[in-house]
């Protein structure tokens, strides 16, 4: 009666909302405080103050116009702060017309695969990945590649990622820092793939875009440096969000950068903004445009993750959880200490903790814990963790 | 390179935003106060006093949470509150779950045809018609199927309509307040178009949806009233969006309300919030549906569009153009009175005049004047339209 694609894939894509029910269902029996729910990732510290003052002095303000149309690319003059911030950082040379304003990273990727993709092209993923990308490709008549990280780093592989590349191979769409693994691809491994990218352009007489999906590019620590991707990839697009950085995720604010050595970027810019109109974003929210453009720079302090990633990575791996350690985003993603995953999300439930199951990540021997709940929702979960790790019989 | 279907779409689809480029270039040439620009349907009145209080309130309040992500449906309290207020309007039984709140009536609409279509199926529209209609129902792999209203009156014809409907007929898509032609659909027409669809839903055994696209519903004028689709069509949906009704359009905050008749309506509602988050629309911005939710009932004075209509109908008719007075929306679409109207459009730009050709609305015989721009603007060009009357001999 409705769509049946949607019907099925409604079905099946039930993973992290599903927990995330069960979560509010546990929380009302059990009270809030007595469950512990890592199920998504809705950042939970306020907006930078610089954020917030840029915003209430933009509505205080009250300038005609505020809420107003404007080009289906955004406001130019914070398209050209943007482009100004990622030249210093990167060293490229973007102007604003590089910039397309979007409605955050899901709306940037939509926009992106749009512009890209003709039907049946097909788009290479690496699992882990975050399981919207298949709905994403999808929605644009793509064809999802997925191919294997290094089972022990989570590491692109270079071999596999060459043996997967054919002549409708259209865009490898990455994300570093990584969701769920909380890995940065290393700059050494991302120059190796940008000349195999352009060695096999070459061969195929074909484009291959590498799409960054980055809402977590500034969601790193311990000093970590995430590789500019505008600076090793010729043919890079990037996806980004403010929804991470400045803990705005409800508002839906992000955008897209095009690189300027790509051919006809002009070309390609178009289609992207055709994309954002008629996909029925028209433009992304006037006021959090401007909002952008008066607090250039401001961040959330990471320091609040990372605190979190640390009791929670600490107290896992001391109870013999094996786990690479997160540089950035705020997802653990342990290896699933029993045969299967689905069973040790319900013996985890019993303990009343939430978790999502790897499946959901095309990763069925690990799962997902997203960190950033409440410091205290941590500390309280320690005895739980320690309790299902006696129960389970997990060696140190 | 890029994708074929959006380079292609990209070349055709220009005409609107060809004549906003025209626009800005003559106002640079010439002084923005000697063009008449009735190119695009950006309303610049401000919203209402009401709206601009509760934003203001709402900022500096700053409760915890305000930006963070909700419900990919929307809030609950705000979808209860527009449940009521259209349970009122409509004499319905609406619940916060039969709504879904939108980035505007764009991503409104393009999360309805998701939902709905299957590769191929049918959606009927009737010129003249929206342009972006097209873009939106091919982004879901439907195919669009256009039939003309009454030549006179623009009402829809239910002969025509009765033959267009097949077994792959999904929806029927209409417009009232009608963007071009300001006319409002007649409620005895819509009640025959309601028996009509039931009666080919029983002959094919099918579902037939209403699509009722209603961002100019409250712009109405010398007290006409918009019949209620809700209580007329069995398998109505709404898209409604404040971009109009609360000059907002910038911010991207609408609605779709789908009708609690409809059967299944809860897995009509699941697939809408799937393909509201997996469009990567996500949610509608959350600050905004708060506002929506404390400023229910404000809108937008619609003396101001009134008094422009009644000006700029008024001269054009005296100097012979033919044209149907608007009932609503903000735009006047007269007869073209030459035998070209791209030719037309040329003669107008001569005079600074910056009208929209039929052709992008599917019907080449009139022309698009968006009287949303300023009451000034409206008053400057009345003599330019003298001049031009008298140049191509209209006789009065």
């Amino acid at each position: 009666m409705f769509s049946q694609k949607v019907t099925d894939n409604l079905r099946r894509s039930s993973g992290i909302r599903a927990m995330f029910e069960e979560g509010s269902q546990l929380k009302k029996t059990y009270g809030a405080e007595n469950v512990f729910d890592f199920s998504i990732g809705n950042p939970d510290p306020e907006p930078p103050a610089e954020t917030k003052e840029a915003l209430k002095r933009l509505v205080l303000e009250d300038k005609p116009g505020l809420h107003w149309y404007m080009s289906n690319a955004g406001y130019q003059d914070v398209r050209e702060k943007i482009a100004a911030s990622l030249n210093r950082d990167n060293g490229c040379k973007l102007g604003a017309d590089n910039i397309v304003m979007t409605v955050g990273a899901g709306g940037g990727l939509n926009v992106i695969l749009k512009a890209l993709l003709n039907t049946g092209e097909q788009v290479i993923v690496f699992s882990p990945f975050f399981v919207e990308y298949g709905f994403y490709i999808d929605n644009h008549s793509g064809k999802m590649v997925v191919i294997p990280t290094d089972a022990k780093t989570f590491q692109p592989s270079l071999e596999t990622l060459e043996k997967a590349i054919t002549p409708l191979t259209k865009a490898v769409l990455i994300n570093s820092p990584h969701n769920p693994t909380g890995v940065i691809y290393k700059e050494e491994i991302l120059r190796r793939m940008a000349a195999l990218l352009e060695s096999k352009e070459r061969e195929y007489g074909t484009s291959i875009f590498l799409i960054s999906d980055e809402p977590y590019r500034d969601v790193v620590y311990d000093g970590a440096k995430v590789p500019s991707v505008l600076s090793i990839f010729r043919n890079a697009i990037i996806g980004y969000s403010y929804s991470k950085s400045l803990s705005l995720p409800g508002e839906r604010i992000g955008y897209v950068a095009a690189s300027d050595r790509i051919e006809n970027v002009e070309g390609l810019i178009g289609a992207l903004v055709f994309a954002n109109r008629t996909l029925g974003f028209v433009n992304a929210p006037a006021l959090f445009q401007k909002v952008i453009g008066e607090s250039m720079g401001a961040k959330v302090d990471v320091n609040i993750y990372q605190e979190r990633r640390d009791i929670l990575f600490n107290h896992l791996t001391s109870l013999g959880f094996e786990c690479i350690k997160p540089q950035g985003a705020f997802y653990l993603f342990p290896k699933c200490p029993t045969e299967d995953v689905s069973d040790f999300k319900a013996r985890a439930l019993a303990h009343k903790i939430i978790l999502v199951p790897g499946t959901s990540f095309g990763c069925p021997t690990h799962f997902r814990l997203a960190y950033c709940c409440g410091v205290e929702t941590i500390k309280r979960s320690l005895p739980a963790w320690t309790a299902l790790a006696e129960e389970i019989g997990l060696k140190k």
